[in-house]
């Protein structure tokens, strides 16, 4: 099924799929790195997929392919449960406005809300106690999961995929402070999705204060991540959770954002920029820069500077020795000019 | 309509409003700062609101005013879509306890359930899918977005916006340890909101464990906030998105909290207070500071700290040089005595 | 009740519990260290719980006890509103699949939707506007809030607690890139919890690509927490607000996890480990470490390189100094050469 070669016992009979170090027997597992290679020697696995080279590794049986990773994705299927299918057609206690416009073989499942003036595309799933708010626009072909909430005038594409808890259109977070009350700035924007985009479970995207907050298409973003109103982020983007970016930051095309990094508003990611884990990105960065820290700066850089400050209590060491050794010299050379 | 100076085609048409980037021919946009207006260069917009002085600027029609923001704040309403309104009443998919007290033009939305108990103010729009819990008080002219969850013994003020997905009065975190395993604490107090409060997406604001968990008038929080059980926030505070307070945490009146801070928990921070993104506050903070950094100190040490911090590699090369001359000149020096 | 020896007014009438600062006449608090004995001292409280050799602060009645932190929570109880019932059985509203296993004395809410192919242990409590996916399976005793999304094929053990907004068997976050564009790495695992695990409001668990995601026994997490896919976490944990495991972390039995703290994925957490608020984890933990800092680093020395960074200022004028004398006693060394 896979074009492995098997090293070991072919009859082997496998029940399911885990990772090195959760596999049990009767389980196969595989490793597509050296780290993962050699945990397979105390792995309890009965047989594994590795790459050509990993031959002689574990006491399981082997099948040895040209890509470990892409083999066992294979093989996942074949264990997989099915994925529940979606029956087209409206729940008897789902709540849709009498305009909607529905397409082809939609889904709209038990509990769901649907306000009027919204459509919703061919082939589009909508899970169970989710609300679609007024004008909503859903595309074709698209899974929103349960729980999820689409506020008024939001617009999804075509083929999106939308995690539970996730919530679109919320307002954005704007105030003007007056004789120290602070007052809210009306939030009359809205959100643009374009096609192939997935979000996360408990994103938050505010609308924008004006025009839209716009997430390009083939993007796809990690759960728990905040983005703020009127930000922009480009075609094939990918933001790790817990990112937070701060009103109008716009990021370019194929940026990618680790973990709990954030972006200061206002502030602009040129495309092909890769932003490192928890860094803070407080100005403008140019296309293709690889940026970490906080304040972010240029990849190596920031290596470089952390490799330094880990080094500061021996420089501290260093100076008292100068310091020392300084005093004793200038002792020492005024002695020499006294003895003069 | 906002007392504009025009400088240029005072006939162009405009359908509608975007950011000086977004813009395409057609759309109106702003410019409040000097980085904007520069950016008015490149500008598509068709025309745009700049204050007095930049009347030179990009090729665009232009609307000279005294406060571009407050002036394009209106513009942005004429082309805004309507609100959606909320009618009045109970929808009948609604499940509402009998002694629920409803207000006058309560307007309770499709499947949303009000346990027993609870109170709903004048005026207030309580939207599809929330849950409010047994014992729940709600004042008057509040909205609170779709997916929300208010858990029993909750009290919120009026006129107070809870946008989507936000939790409160879930459970305060904590356990004792006995035997290795982790015991429950009960967490019997509640939480009080009190009049004109906002409420962001996602966010958690745990019930206290005793008492109450307190969020005084005016204060505004973003989205996936976490508030831990038993903090106190004064009046007026903001908080950006993703702030965590840990338990017990005391905010006084008019503190703002920048994105990402953590304050921990039994800390006391005064009135006034401005602490800055990602700041970690460990211990009490007087009236009025301005703090950043983790640990947070007074803002301008930790700009003159960060800025030494940069300058670290250079210092380790200063101090190899002094280490290299300082060995040249004891070994001088040596051969000098020597040749005495 | 808590067995206390009384020190004043032993006929002093308490209405209320609350905290030493928020605490006003008529109710009672507790001050069980050194820092909350001294707020005592201008509390408006009428009565105190403290502990032994507390004897004399305050001007309210103090109940003396050996753990007033124990005392407390008995005193708490008595004061609490009570927790509201469960009924059991099935609100008509609920949207329960024909297959579905019910044990005895289950309760199932208003708007809670339960797919085909689940089963729901004894004494369960499923509250209103949750969803249960299909094939799940939940133990006995468990208490589900508002608004939770369990996704298909999830296991949930018996007795444990899932708060509202939390989303359990998410996708994990996975991608593979082709020709510039991301194309979804299918997630077709699932997410198991043990026994007397409990999870915060608006947690995020992601399925695993394949076999399982875990959470054991006894673990517990706060609000806001991200759990990758394939994770493993050991029983008896404690996770602190809006920490983030990424994907295939492994952590032992009893780790400690500070708030906002993040792990790298495929890093190895020993058990017994203590992980500081705001750590960055990137490399394997041994057992027992006590790691804080980002990179992390032994407590101790994360505690000794940040002393050594606050001093940095100072470090930048001491070279300084040195260079000055260093340059004034080449120079006179010059002087007295060519004086020689």
């Amino acid at each position: 099924m896979v074009g492995a070669k098997v090293v070991g016992d072919a009859s082997t009979v496998i029940k399911g799929v885990a990772g090195v170090r959760e596999a049990v027997e009767g389980e196969i597992t595989f490793a597509s790195s050296p780290r993962y290679v050699r945990l397979l020697e105390k792995s309890r696995a009965s047989a594994a997929v590795v790459s050509r080279g990993a031959e002689g590794c574990g006491r399981m049986s082997l099948l040895v392919v040209a890509d470990p990773d892409d083999a066992f994705s294979k093989i996942i299927e074949c264990f997989a449960p099915p994925s529940p299918g979606y029956e087209p057609g409206i729940h008897p206690t789902a709540v849709v406005a009498d305009d909607v416009r529905l397409g082809r073989d939609v889904s709209i499942a038990a509990h769901v809300v649907i306000e009027a003036g919204s459509s919703i595309g061919d082939g589009t799933v909508i899970r169970p106690l989710v609300y679609v708010g007024h004008n909503v626009t859903i595309g074709g072909e698209c899974l929103i999961y349960p729980n999820v909430t689409l506020r008024e005038d939001v617009k999804i594409g075509s083929n999106c995929i939308i995690h539970s808890g996730a919530v679109i259109g919320s307002d954005g977070f704007g105030y003007v402070t007056r004789k120290g009350r602070r007052e809210k700035i009306p939030q009359r924007g809205t959100v643009v999705i374009d096609d192939d985009v997935e979000i996360g479970a408990c994103v938050t995207v505010d609308r924008a204060r004006f025009g839209r907050t716009w997430i390009k298409k083939g993007t796809k973003i990690d759960n728990l991540v905040q983005i703020g109103h009127n930000v922009v982020i480009g075609e094939n983007c990918l933001l790790v959770a817990m990112v937070g970016l701060a009103g109008s930051a716009h990021l370019g095309d194929n940026v990618m954002v680790g973990g709990q990094a954030a972006v200061e508003g206002h502030t602009t990611i040129g495309k092909d920029v890769v932003v490192g884990g928890r860094a803070g990105i407080m100005k403008d960065i140019p296309d293709g820069m690889r940026v970490s820290g906080f304040p972010a700066k240029p990849h190596r850089e920031e290596l470089r500077l952390a490799a330094s400050i880990l080094r500061i209590p021996g420089l501290f060491e260093r100076v008292r020795e100068l310091e020392k050794r300084f005093g004793d010299l200038e002792h020492a050379t005024d002695n020499d000019r006294q003895g003069d």
